[in-house]
C-alpha cells in the first residue's frame, strides 16, 4: 500500500506559463517595456533544463534553482531588449515571478483529499524557500518539503528520489511519483518507485502539454481530485 | 524585522514525558508489564544527550533520532525488566511512542495564529519523518521541516541552525529560535538568530522544567498564543 506521495511541481501542480508571464509584465510594464510575455516566459523555462544540467553532470556544484532562475534571466534579457533594466528590479522578478505561481484549479482540493490518505511532498527541482512559498501563495499543506535541495542534486538524477523515500523511512516501492512529465516518471520508476501521470496538456499552451504519458505508467489521471477518488486510504 | 520562527519540538511543543510514559504502557502493560511508566520516559530520554553526543564530537557519522531512540530503549531495556520483550516490539514501541506525543494546549492554536505572520518551521533534533508523524498527530501545519536531518547534526551544534537560516534564505537576524531550553537559545544566539524562551514548567513532571529562561534571551513568553500576541504581523 502507497505511503506516500511525491509530487513533481512545475507544470504539473502550477502554471507557470501564465503566473510568469503575469507577473514579468506587473513588474516590467510599468517602466514600458512591452514584450510578448508568454513567450517571454517560455524562453525563460526553456534555460531550466540546461542550467540544471551542469549541475547534474558535475561540472558545477549544487546551487538552488533560485540561483539559477536569476542566471538564466540574466541570459535572456538581451533576447527581450532589458538589457538596461536595474540588477535590482531583475533580482526581484526572478525572485518574485517563480513564486507567485498559481495551481491548476484541481490542486488544492486534491492534494487536500490526498492528505487524508498518505503522507504528502513536493519533490520539486525547486529549493526549500521557493517550495514554502508557491505552498503559502496557492495556501496548500505538506508533510515535508523534500526534492532537489536536501539531496543537492537535480531530478531526474537517482539522488533525489532515493533521499525523498529516506526522508519519510519508506521503501521506494511504497511512494509513488506524481507528474506531467513522462521523463520524470520514468526516472522515478528506475529507482523503484511507482508512477501516477496527471494530464496537463496545457502547461505549455493550449494543447502544448502532455495530455497523456509517452511511456508505460502505473496510473494516469485527468488530475488531482479524480486520482484522490481512486486512492484507496 | 522577523521573517522565520524555528521551533524546538521536544518539551516545547510537546509533552513527551507523560505521552511516551502513556504509550509505553499501552504497548507493554497487555504483556503484563507494571513499570513506573514516568519514570521508564524519563530514563528514556535521559540517554538523548550522550547518545546525540557521540555524532556532535564526531566520533560517529549522522544518524536519524529515529535510530538513537531504538538503541536508547535497548540500553534501558534491562534496568526496567524488559530483557524478554520481543525485539520486534521494542521497534515498533521505539518508532510510535516519540509519533504519538501531545502537544501542550497552546500549540496547535498558538502555531496557527504565528504561521499567519512568518514562516514557522521546526528546528529539532528529530527527524524528518519523526516531526511530519507528531505535526499528524497534533494536526500542525509547517511551511516547511527543518533541523538536524538536513544539517546532517544535532544541536546546538552550529550547522543546524546554520541550515535552518540558509533554507529559507534569510540571515539569521531575521530568524528566530523558539525554545523551552536556554542552552538551545544561547546556542542559536551565538549563530546570530534572536531568541524566544517559552515557559515549561512541567516538562520533567510538576515545577521540573524551565518556568523562566536561565540566561539572557530576546523574549520569553508564557505560551505560544502569547507569542502570537506580540509578534508584529
Amino acid at each position: 500500500m502507497l505511503g506516500a506521495l511525491f509530487f513533481d511541481v512545475f507544470g504539473t501542480l502550477v502554471d507557470w506559463r501564465t503566473s510568469v508571464a503575469r507577473e514579468s509584465e506587473r513588474m516590467l510594464a510599468p517602466s514600458g517595456y512591452n514584450l510578448d510575455w508568454l513567450a517571454f516566459a517560455s524562453a525563460w523555462r526553456g534555460r531550466y533544463q540546461p542550467a540544471m544540467e551542469k549541475v547534474r553532470s558535475g561540472a558545477r556544484g549544487f546551487v538552488k534553482l533560485d540561483v539559477l532562475h536569476r542566471e538564466n534571466l540574466q541570459e535572456i534579457s538581451v533576447d527581450f531588449g532589458l538589457q538596461d533594466v536595474a540588477a535590482s528590479i531583475l533580482d526581484e522578478l526572478a525572485w518574485t515571478a517563480w513564486r507567485r505561481l498559481d495551481a491548476w484549479p484541481d490542486v488544492s482540493e486534491g492534494l487536500q483529499l490526498l492528505r487524508g490518505k498518505v503522507l504528502i511532498a513536493p519533490v520539486s527541482n525547486g529549493n526549500i524557500s521557493l517550495m514554502a512559498a508557491i505552498a503559502r501563495h496557492n495556501v496548500l499543506s505538506w508533510d515535508a518539503i523534500l526534492g532537489a535541495e536536501i539531496a543537492r542534486d537535480f531530478k531526474p538524477n537517482a539522488a533525489v528520489y532515493d533521499a525523498a523515500c529516506a526522508a519519510f523511512d519508506l521503501p521506494p516501492e511504497r511512494c509513488a511519483m506524481v507528474a506531467a512529465h513522462t521523463s520524470d516518471l520514468v526516472a522515478a520508476a528506475s529507482r523503484g518507485l511507482k508512477t501516477i501521470h496527471v494530464s496537463r496538456p496545457d502547461e505549455h499552451g493550449p494543447g502544448k502539454g502532455e495530455g497523456k504519458p509517452l511511456a508505460p505508467v502505473d496510473f494516469a489521471v485527468g488530475n488531482l481530485i479524480e486520482l484522490a477518488r481512486v486512492l484507496p486510504s
